[in-house]
């Protein structure tokens, strides 16, 4: 490895890997697997690993995943058997041990296609070292479960809200639940969901109050997100 | 006035009035206010009450409808004390007792601001000679609100929701009731609702089955497409 | 099968099945089919014809939906001959003699590349236990098509008017005939129809009164719309 | 007035005023009066007028026509008892005698809102010496009127349809004339016309086979491409 | 094949074929390709053919071009050898000798990708008789070859200018020539052309004076307005 | 007063006043000014004073605003002399000796056009008892004001940013702190700044891990946001 | 005034002022006028010109601006005669002399609507003490009159292209001269100009090589890009 | 080869091949491999080549592009073992030692996705003669990574930003250095950044001080516009 530079900063050949980013904001960098050949992957993966920080690989094919999982000691997110086409690996998770304060983040699926974008920041928070209570398919098409899942996640310190269609989930736990809430519209729906855009327009424009949002089935950077937020209060315990 | 022809279409300077409207689909054409100067408005006010047709005119300002109102018998909606910066007015209004079978259609406003667009809608129902009962401020930022909203018009014919934001409210109404839809985006809202387009998409691309939509505070013509179905209701009876 | 909870909800590993739902709003949950491996589907066709429950799965490519067929009793939309891309599957059909009153759902197709997203109407609302009649190819381009398309739904309960390119055929219609009239834009045409989105906007905007409008290609939002309709006349009768 | 040079280009403090451009292109340098302070569009009218060239003023203020057809000699587009809101003007008319043939434009317009724009187009045909046929209030809503007025321009040269919303007329009239076509959108209606993009946007995508189109409310593009096919019909002649 | 309507329709399994069409517009119907299993294209231009119209097939991809040319008398626009993803077919093409006037149209397109968007347009309008003369690879990056381009169609009745990227050529010949000008925005370049998004809105704004547009990549669009322009010549001759 | 339902909400003829709120969700039902009549605004005002719950009324114009604060004990935001055109206005703050852990929120704005959309996040902190510290015009214009600006609120639980233009101050405040961050995007800017959604679509798609948005100027978002994480660490702690 | 810091940041009231910003990018930190009330402009103004630095404000309202050019020695951009609605000023001028070289730097303004965009670039050139040469109305729809202009500006450094409507002009430009280029999309143009994004999109995928682009009317921006590069032009001397 | 006319061009059955450009605008025409066969991009090769031009081939596929580096003395940009998917090829270069100035041009890419549209345009710029200096993956995510690269660059004429998902980057470079700066979106990000748009509007609405933008993944226009300056810089010494 390149000699590191007194900020953190890893340089090779394929750029600056920033070891400090974890100290620095509590979040490791995180590898994205679309675009990058399997051999470069590889040894980006080789490489945080033995950095000994905690590392993340987002949007691996469902085939590329499980040669990785093979090949290193790598948890998928979704597991492999439920088929996900896109899976996000974790390796060097942080023990809930070392940490101050261990969060719980609820995390609630509108439909079972949203499952991917929500193993996603499920993958984060878990490999962070804090919990997640996971409830699928409480869309609000029928009321009773969304309401059913809002009592699942009741204790949790943040929830995570994953919606794709019209995103109307968000609405209604912000205007019953108080606790922070992250939004992710996701690209499942049709007729007039235009890949996630009208949820995402949806959820910014909610008639609930203090409601925030990430980007298209960004469940990475609403993991992230939920990450700052139980890393703060336990900074403040 | 000019001569009627075999079509029912009467020319006149200002262009040819449909006579014939209301026979051949059920609904009689209406009078548009905005960008008409007074003096043309009056004019097509008076060839519209005295052809016995029920007359509508659409988003007249409220101070001109004052005036309107003052001139000829025509009803606002909404009343005029609740200072609407925009108004319908109706006159020739058929009576309920006309009708094989009066409807009723159950109108629920989100939020305070979608009153007008709501009136409008109860204006051409009315008119037409259906009932409404009316709802207002039952959005999904408090639920419990929306849940009783939903009591109080069990027994509508036809549910019209109007609602701004994320116009969530259109998708808890539809996986909730068994009466046809009609979601009716208004333009209220602020920061992601682009002038009613947030709530467009939404109620179009709703998880909810069978909610069907008109364009942007357009309570005329919700209005319209609930008196196509209690309109047929009767016709089956 | 899991415990049916009270609330009619069944829950699996693969979420929640809402048995309730037609006893609800008249329309049973469907099965969506894209992104869904084959295994997880048979899997679901099976929970949901041993429920008992009308079962609709949409959007099946159409070699996949002749595997289907051959294995379940399902009827396909439009008939597998028509060589569509894309069909509509249907088993457990409610008999229409179980209906208080039996509808009539006029669906007029402006092209022949509209007529999978008409087949699925179709299909939910003959699973449903009404009737359809069919007219393709009726169009404005060729307007004694359509004049002589509108005659022959002339006495349907409500008219479902799929069109792709600017979707005038619907504006035609809205002008000229009384009935509950539900358009589909549909995401044939080129040059300038984006997808279908010109389409959308043109129905939304028509000049007709008391048309409305479900998403682009949303066939299956159509039919469930013309039921509301149609049943709601036969509660009311 | 400053030397002319070889090409025809006049240049003053104001820019480069083009006195050849009719005899280049059979369309002279048009005056658009938005943002322009009325002792500059003064200056600039007299400045055409005295060159002997047809002028044409667009879309000028009521008020500010009135002032200006009292100061020259010019014509105002629609009358000035029309009472439209933005008039175009016209001076040194070019004598149809003049010409080796004299066109026909027959100018069909949705409704009375588009009026101003279809005596944009007016106004440029006929200041080029040819003659207009003019129709109001025809679109499809009451498909009849669309019909008749057809009838009332079969003999025409070309065809321009002003319409709004979703300009359903220009398919119509497409489907039906044989002459070349100009579809002209305008920002009238509401709901989800968008300013007259849901009127582009459709009649670019229309089924009727070769229509063309100009910008949202441009009357004044629609009477130049008219010219440029009349006059070409003149010079094959 | 079915029995003729009075209105000049043949209803098929497949739709109604409208044999009128070019005795009322001066176009035949067409057939566009895409989506089109290849035993149903064959079926539909057998009928075309025996029909004695004139037979178009756009959008036809090479390799099923090249099959369909083998079996059917028909033409290629492009020809073969010029590789073209994309290939429109004409069969039964009008004699010229037939007409009252044979027309010229100039047909310029700004680069070498826009060739089949061009032949498209020549494909409709040589099969309706007309002749076409075409220049290509004449965008205004090299000024020098537009100017020289608009001399070579100085004497043409109507130009077609075929242009992607955003389109300045046809702002350049529009301010050039006098002839009736249809500009075709295709979806040739990159960065910003998005899809020919860029260049039909930029052919719309153009400033120069009576410029007209149809959809993106729409040569058939272009010819089919083109032919009704030298046929209007013809008729008025 | 009407009287008080079992779940909290208020019925008046303006519609349900929903008391239960903050025990809900932690947040007070707020008052949006724009639309309303003064009188009727007056009349919602002592309402909620009325009812004991902290009381705030967003988007009040600046003149409307002094008599507001002239006639009830209410603060606003920004301080009148800022001439802002736009206050926000607070009564019954919660006293933070209530509170079981008083947090403190970082506000960066990164122009001094920011100011008021800053302001009113304030208005929500503030008032439900928190502390804020605020840092104005640090935008990364000039990098060493950013960096500034970042020490000076390094202790926050929770960092504000609010910016308009491209909203690059969210991204550098995402790479280099750990806290929770809201980024609001704001209508400033010019060229390309599109009302500010510019500035929401590049903070959703920051290169910056766990940033989250909310709607354009939403400052009364991004407050209540904030308090439900700072209220979350207190009730964990 | 404040004490300034190490690193140029004077702080006060109204925000961070950046006195070290032209030592470090050559170019002042400038004024923007809408939205600030007058005696806060005024308090900006002294500052700015006390410091010593450059000054310059843009976008003042005219009236604003005849009132600030008789109360400080600031000179306008277009001069004031010219009655822009909108102009930019300037103080403090960096004299030509101090300069290591001073550059020319040409500015083609398509039309007349165009000048105070073209002027506001002039301000900020002349400001920094270099050249500018200025030709107006020399749009395509007059070929002629752009091949002049570029002739006019054959000699400068750098080309600033001014444009409203498609913008062709820049295209054309482009294609022809060898010099830095920077394209100006203007709001000016109607129909389909859509407030300047049509010319804005259209130079940003111009067939022409190397033309590079600033945001809709930001004649300060392309001015600030100007100096960029005949000031590194002078460092390389 | 076709005698070439006066002007340069060479007409082919290809089109018009500009010989003429460098000497008109310091550039070559260059090929767009996209959409070409590769017997006729072979051909156009060769053609280009044997004139003696420079030549750049731009977007080549990988696998093709190895084919073209066998076949001729091309250059590959980026490197072949770098893998990109898109490579630009480079064949007679300009000899540096026939410039009157060498420039030099700093390129910084955000991430390492950027690297093949940083490639594109270091290919450009040192084809004809002038030196690049390449920092890869200094975004804004670790603000010392960008520092740190704009030390290494300090010294260059002109800097290129190349940069997807916000593009901040090229905002924190134009508040730092006083270079002619020229931003690229690319195409990479995900959740918001819609295929570059983002990057491209935030560039374009920078808070800083004149900076310029191509189109996205333009890396060949940013190479001309680099090579349009230092070329400039080149002609003034």
């Amino acid at each position: 490895m390149q000699p590191m530079s007194e900020d953190g900063l890893v340089r090779s050949d394929a750029g600056w890997f920033d070891t400090a980013r974890r100290r620095r904001i509590g979040l490791p960098e995180a590898i994205y697997a679309p675009g990058k050949a399997e051999t470069d992957l590889v040894a980006l993966i080789e490489q945080s690993l033995a950095s000994g920080e905690p590392t993340i690989v987002t949007r691996v094919e469902r085939e590329l995943a499980e040669r990785l999982v093979d090949r290193f000691d790598l948890r998928p997110y979704p597991a492999l058997e439920r088929r996900a086409p896109m899976v996000a690996l974790a390796g060097n998770p942080v023990p809930s041990s070392s940490l101050e304060r261990v969060g719980l983040v609820g995390i609630l699926a509108a439909g079972t296609s949203d499952r991917p974008v929500a193993a996603e920041a499920a993958c984060v928070i878990e490999t962070l070292g804090h919990r997640t209570r996971f409830v699928l398919d409480c869309g609000v098409a029928a009321l009773a479960r969304s309401v059913r899942a809002m009592e699942e996640v009741a204790d949790a310190d943040v929830v995570v809200v994953v919606a794709g269609f019209e995103g109307a989930l968000a609405s209604v736990v912000g205007g019953s639940m108080a606790q922070p809430l992250i939004a992710v519209p996701t690209s499942t729906g049709y007729g007039a969901a235009r890949g996630g855009e009208t949820a995402l327009w949806a959820m910014l424009a909610t008639c609930a109050q203090g409601v925030c949002v990430v980007g298209v089935d960004n469940g990475f950077g609403a993991g992230c997100a939920a990450v700052r937020i139980v890393g703060a209060a336990g900074r403040n315990a």
